[in-house]
């Protein structure tokens, strides 16, 4: 058996052994054998950690031979020798996890220093200052991180230290002072550890390796690896690097820079540099760092070895790069180099430009910008440069941001929002009266009400701002406030919405405009060509037709037309429809709304002309579109005891029998979607009719109209048939009248858990199909979206039982089963039927992944989330080749 | 190719030829095999009916040459002939369908009467009035029937004549006077049909073939096949056959009877016959029938042949028969037999009487019986022969019946079911403030709610009569009345309740009480012997435990722990459980409420002693033990308006921000089940806790407890994983300190659709799974209980898009296929894993047939309903077999 290989020289490795040697070791590694000026060093490897915990917290045998060997190795390169009274070698320890976990483990700077060696610095650097201060921290560190004193011990004597020199900061302690301090330290030491601080540096190197094992199980560690669910069993590596000093004098210094823009993406080294300083100086921001333009001046030589690093490293990584120097005595080390996080519209920027340069693929390119970024593009944005304060933070009902005056009622807000005046419609909850305000608001703002409430809803509809279900505000409409604590914020006051974050400022936000950049169009482009998975949108009038367009949508998923019977001047004939006693009456009212609807159709069939509209039947239940009961019910309460207006008492009585009629117990699961189209068929005739006279009145016209009726909430293919013929016929009567051929494209949207299971006898009777995975997950799950969310859903979340909510991310257990299930049946009957998703989970990256892998034939979401789905499928058909 | 055979004498078939000779057919065939008497004729097949419509309405080649032969035959028998002037052969015509359509198509009588035959027929019986008679009616009806005269110009010419004769019936009327009519009948023919009524006898018959032929397309015959889903290929036959007369003098009669008594099944002839008449006077019900056994005095020969021929029919069908016979001059003939249809307790005593006799064995005994018509047996029963008013009709929510007097609240229900008092407790809807009421009730009436209203669940789980939702019912509870129309019943007032059809009948009817006989137990027993599938109860309390054994349940398949929170001295701990603001407060609740609980767990497993007791956790949204919101919104306006008590309204108006805050959009899908469990922990640590500790006691008392925790809603692993290691801490807690050994056994309920999907997960950590198909349906199928059932449901079963209620009969397209994949996930884990269904499905037969073909391992339902699930278990296994 051949001894286990516990210690790599950084020569020895390489990038992609990161399980091994850990994140950091193998990027030392990789960057040493690309010939860089990396300072030498070891790393033990995750293996040797395991074994040192299996075997009881002992090092494994043969360790640390290998360690002292290669520790040899190390010396020889730089030429110093570890524990050298004369000129000593010093090292850093540090952690290196296979996965990053940023400050959740310790480091060790400045080992192998004690009351000899220390004089050995002083005599080969000349600076007594400089030692001393290494040393004096060394102790500090060591003491904290392996013999467990408490930090703040050192950090009282130094303060005792620096008021008794009456020294304003660190550096001002001459020698002396440094010397008493190191003294106090080491009693401190003894004292506070009950053992004296080692003096041998071998066996610090030891003890702080021990250490860095040890910090793998420290709580923090502990629960970081908890919530990011990373294995305990990985185990940390531990680096030791030859220390270098950016604070050897005005010839050394220190610096982090990105090889490019990480703001804007433009191809300038990007970064910060300080001369005669450390790492900590910089963070600390005690002292101006300077632009890394400013080290050509300051430093030629050093900065064009740097130009070279970057250089080679963006070359050698074909990405940009996040690097961390130092300079001692004019040479140029590099201490750590990592991909550059970025903004979206740099990211899109850095991979079109490296396309450009030949440096990576289109396919690469693709793949470096995360999907969900896009939407950062695509909305106004509150600057992230500028700091406020947060109201309160509601539930981030629909993306984007907006400042305005408050106002508190819609007809306030459509009269301002005329006068060309920014307002933010604030409301307890909105309603189908308010459409007219929501229109002319900035942004909508509410207490109440989940991401599916109307509000919500609506503004998504329009691609405006809304924060929902703001529990934390008081609102009183009738005294037009906003109480939050003792803040009361009144009509008029200005306040921001942040509706991708759900934040509520108080005053105003400076906003940034999206700007769709010529890089954005040619990489979105590019995912076209890619992309397996079609990319429709959901629009429900022709300016959100256009919009979809424009983001380069190819078609309407799903297309509502209940919001359309919500308009303003629709509402009362809707109404009157709804409490007609009679087929007659009913008939009457829709009668009325026949030309409405037809006109909607004909904006957004000329809209969308050659490409699919799938145009689904009314949906919700009836009494949505009648005022609320408890309102109703305090109104009637109130007349009577008041003796008020006999006349409008008998009225509103009337209507409150109705709307108790109406009532439902459970509306999502009542009469709604089909039920109200097998219920009273003559509203889906008006529909379907209005449908294909707008179809052929723009076939009149030279148009292609390609309209496709959609039957929602179908469980069974009774109600398939029953409802097909009524539409064929309509389709027919049409079509005669118009002496034109219209096709007639009807299919269902798969919404609840049977329609799934019985896709194959759907199938029969449908020419497409969509998944509306909104309700489908509401009835797979048992969730009222309304009542989950904000409620026993954070539980949920909280106790991990579920990663994700299941409303923004597909649930692939229940959901994507039933979905995979579907498809196969439904294309066991007819081969190649389409299948579509509509709904919020149509935008969502990694659901777009699913949809791929279904073999879904499109998804389709808002058009502000159309580049996102466009992306997401393009990464999706790349990675699953 | 050899000709086709169109034409059957009754001799060349038999009884299992039905498809081709149509039921009548076949059955007359069969009897005429075995020897009975029966007037000989010939069948025409449904084959020649569907030649017939397939050659466009003309009889197939080679028909009518087969029937004059056949008829030959038949001729030669009675030795009479067709037509013939002197004696001539009379022949009855009479469709007969593969599947009996009960008046749905048409008969005639009489047939081969013309001016001459008749003079023939006057001769031979020496009876013009008789020949006349039969002359004039087969006119009429062949003149209504072929050619499609109007029915009632024939009546009102024979009332004519009788009034012209002051003839007061139609046997009043004499010889002249029915010549009359007969030439009257002739003219009206003329005129009405446009063509002369047919002389030649083979042409009426073959006019009359055809007019049979034809009823099969008759709009009603069409309908009726629609309905019962018959196919309208199968075609009908048509039977004619040789006339016998019940009128042709005192020696003469028609009859009815049962070969056993189909009330109560004991083995006496039971029926009626008439001397001196045809079988249509039996039902005009002019002349009142002697009972059969009269026959022995009246004509002893007769009766004799007649207990023969029921004998050897007995024996032979090895059933009941109901026979219809003609005795023409003390011959006696017999020209119908069937199963006699008969009450449950007629059925189970026949069955047991049956196999006691050799006659038919157990199993096919067991098959003899419809399960559903055992509930019957099993409650109280409006007394069927009584003759009632109905006010109006309810949901039947629990079967059996109830009088008493009207009371319109829970304590006077309380009051004066205390003092021995029988009552009905009327109210709009029940609330769980009223359970002490409904304990005291005869039965329970409620104008608004559903089958799953909690009137109608609490009265199912006590066996108590309920009638829900009778919407045409004004309550007005203020003015303690009852309206319907211009009816006003008032309190005191009687009325009656029938739960098993919803009626609601004024005053006091006549009920008769259950009886579980001998015959009952014995029948049961070999069902317990033959089924696979086991049969518990749902049961709450240790009463219905009780009554579970009795009626043959071998455990609890459901103990659901809500109710226990509802009884009117816990219910004030409970809100005050709920509306606690900490922790602490809301454990000083649970602490209050555990003694409770753990004396329900201790009745319920004592009474269960050694059988496995399924406890199910808490399950319904906390907002169901505190008041409705829209009363407490009635009386805070109120009190507000009316200046009311200060301390009053602020405690009503913290209270209805409390109900605001748990109120829910769709409570079925919100905060329930073990998401209340999962976010109050200690509620169900509290149950656990109660349920050990009621197990130990017993233990150390010697009984064997069998408790099954069960927790509900459970859709992900996360929760089971959670929940279960909650449990099992209170198990171990409560063993250490009794010093005792408990098992604790979990499981999961699967009652939405992602369970069943991910069942092999959840069978990891589970020791048992049910399905709880109520909610199963609602889920999978989108359909609110309350919402659907009376509303848009109705509509569904108008159309035919489903044929049964789901809630009442699984959907098997759906729910049945989620447990089927439940079923076999989950046993894909853990093999044999238990299953169990409970709720009402558990007690439906066609539900239960569908149990045993998945293979679970039990059903649950009502202690009412497990008689019905045994036998429906044991007809599944022998179906299955």
């Amino acid at each position: 058996m051949t001894e286990m290989k516990f210690v790599y020289l950084f020569e020895e490795g390489q990038a992609d052994k990161k399980a091994l040697l850990g994140g950091k070791g193998a990027n030392l590694a990789e960057m040493t054998n690309i010939g860089l000026p990396v300072p030498p060093g070891l790393t033990l490897t995750t293996d040797t950690c395991n074994a040192y915990f299996k075997a009881g917290k002992v090092f494994p045998q043969g360790m640390e031979k290998q360690l002292w060997e290669k520790l040899a190795d190390v010396e020889k390169k730089i030429g110093k020798t570890f524990g050298d009274v004369n000129d000593p070698l010093l090292v850093s320890v540090r952690s290196g996890a296979p996965i990053s976990m940023p400050g959740m483990m310790d480091t060790i700077l400045n080992l192998g220093l004690n009351d000899e060696t220390v004089k050995g610095l002083i005599s080969a650097t000349d600076n007594p200052r400089f030692s001393l201060d290494s040393y004096r921290r060394f102790i500090q560190m060591f003491g904290d991180v392996v013999m467990g004193v408490e930090h703040g011990k050192f950090e009282e004597a130094l303060e005792k230290q620096k008021k008794a020199q009456g020294a304003k900061e660190d550096k001002d302690l001459n020698a002396d002072s440094l010397r008493a301090l190191i003294d106090e330290y080491k009693q401190i030491v003894t004292r506070e550890a009950g053992e004296d601080f080692p003096v041998e540096p071998r066996l610090q190197l030891l003890k702080a390796i021990e250490a860095v094992f040890a910090s793998w199980f420290s709580p923090r560690a502990a629960v970081y690896r908890q919530i990011n669910k990373i294995p305990e069993d990985l185990g940390t590596a531990v680096n030791v690097q030859c220390m270098v000093f950016g604070n050897m004098g005005d010839d050394s210094g220190t610096g982090v820079a990105f090889t490019r823009n990480p703001s804007t993406g433009e191809n300038v080294l990007y970064g910060e540099y300080l001369m005669n300083a450390q790492g900590e100086d910089v963070v600390a921001g005690i002292r101006t760092p300077q632009p890394i333009a400013m080290l050509e001046k300051d430093s030629p030589a050093v900065f064009g070895q740097f130009v070279n690093v970057c250089s080679t490293l963006e070359k050698h990584y074909r990405d940009v790069q996040d690097i961390e120097f130092t300079i001692q005595n004019q040479k140029l080390f590099v201490l750590q180099t990592r991909s550059g996080k970025r903004t979206a519209q740099a990211g899109i920027n850095i991979a079109v430009d490296m396309v450009g340069e030949g440096l990576i693929t289109k396919e690469e390119a693709l793949l470096r910008v995360a999907p969900a970024d896009l939407e950062q593009v695509l909305h106004r944005q509150v600057d992230p440069s500028v700091k406020f304060d947060v109201l309160a933070t509601g539930l981030p009902a629909s993306p984007g941001a907006a400042s305005g005056h408050i106002v508190f009622d819609a007809d306030t807000a459509q009269a301002r929002g005329n006068d060309g005046d920014k307002v933010i419609l604030v409301r307890t909850e909105t309603t189908p009266d308010d459409i007219h305000g929501i229109v002319m608001a900035q942004g909508i703002l509410t207490s109440r009400g989940g991401m599916t409430s109307h509000a919500a809803v609506v503004a998504r509809g329009m691609g405006k701002c809304c924060v929902c279900g703001c529990d934390a505000l008081d609102i009183d409409l009738n005294a037009k406030t906003i109480t939050v604590g003792s803040t009361v914020l009144r009509e008029n006051d200005l306040i921001s919405l942040d509706g991708s974050t759900g934040r509520v400022i108080p005053g105003q936000v400076p906003l940034i405009d999206p700007e769709l950049s010529e890089a954005f169009r040619t990489f979105l482009g590019w995912a076209d060509e890619v992309r397996s998975l079609g990319v429709y949108a959901n629009a429900d009038t022709p300016e959100d037709a256009a919009k979809a367009l424009e983001m380069g949508a190819t078609g309407i998923g799903l297309c509502r037309t209940e919001h359309m019977f919500m308009q303003q001047e629709r509402l009362p004939i809707v109404q009157k429809m709804i409490l007609a006693g009679t087929l007659e009456q009913r008939q009457e009212a829709l009668d009325q709304l026949l030309p409405f609807q037809e006109d909607d159709f004909y904006g957004i069939l000329k809209a969308m002309d050659g490409r699919e509209v799938t145009i689904r039947l009314l949906d919700p239940p009836l009494h949505e579109f009648l005022p609320d009961m408890e309102s109703l019910v305090v109104e009637v309460t109130t007349l009577k005891l008041t003796n008020g207006d006999k006349g409008k008492l008998e009225e509103l009585e009337a209507l409150l029998r109705k709307v108790r009629a109406l009532h439902e117990a459970n509306p999502m699961l009542g009469t709604r979607g089909c039920r109200v189209g097998v219920q009273y068929p003559e509203i889906y005739r008006m529909q379907a009719r209005a449908i294909f006279q707008a179809a052929a009145r723009l076939k009149k016209e030279g148009f292609d109209p390609k309209p496709q009726v959609e039957i929602p909430l179908v469980i069974d293919p009774g109600e398939l048939t029953l409802l097909r013929g009524a539409i064929e016929e309509e389709a027919k009567l049409v079509a005669g009248k118009a002496g034109i051929a219209l096709e007639c494209l009807v299919g269902v949207m798969l919404e609840l858990p049977r329609a799934c299971l019985m896709a194959k006898e759907l199938a029969k009777h449908s020419d497409f199909m969509t998944f509306g995975t909104n309700d489908l997950t509401q009835t797979a799950l048992g969730f009222s979206r309304d009542d989950a969310e904000g409620k026993f859903l954070t539980h949920y979340l909280d106790h991990k039982i579920f990663a994700e909510n299941p409303f923004a991310v597909l649930d692939l257990s229940g959901v994507g089963e039933l979905m995979d299930i579907a498809v196969s049946r439904g294309r066991s009957e007819k081969t190649g039927l389409s299948f579509g998703i509509c709904g919020e989970h149509g935008g969502d990256p990694e659901s777009v992944h699913f949809c791929h892998k279904v073999n879904l034939s499109f998804v389709s979401c808002s058009p502000f989330r159309v580049p996102v789905a466009r992306l997401a499928a393009a990464q999706a058909a790349l990675e699953s080749k």
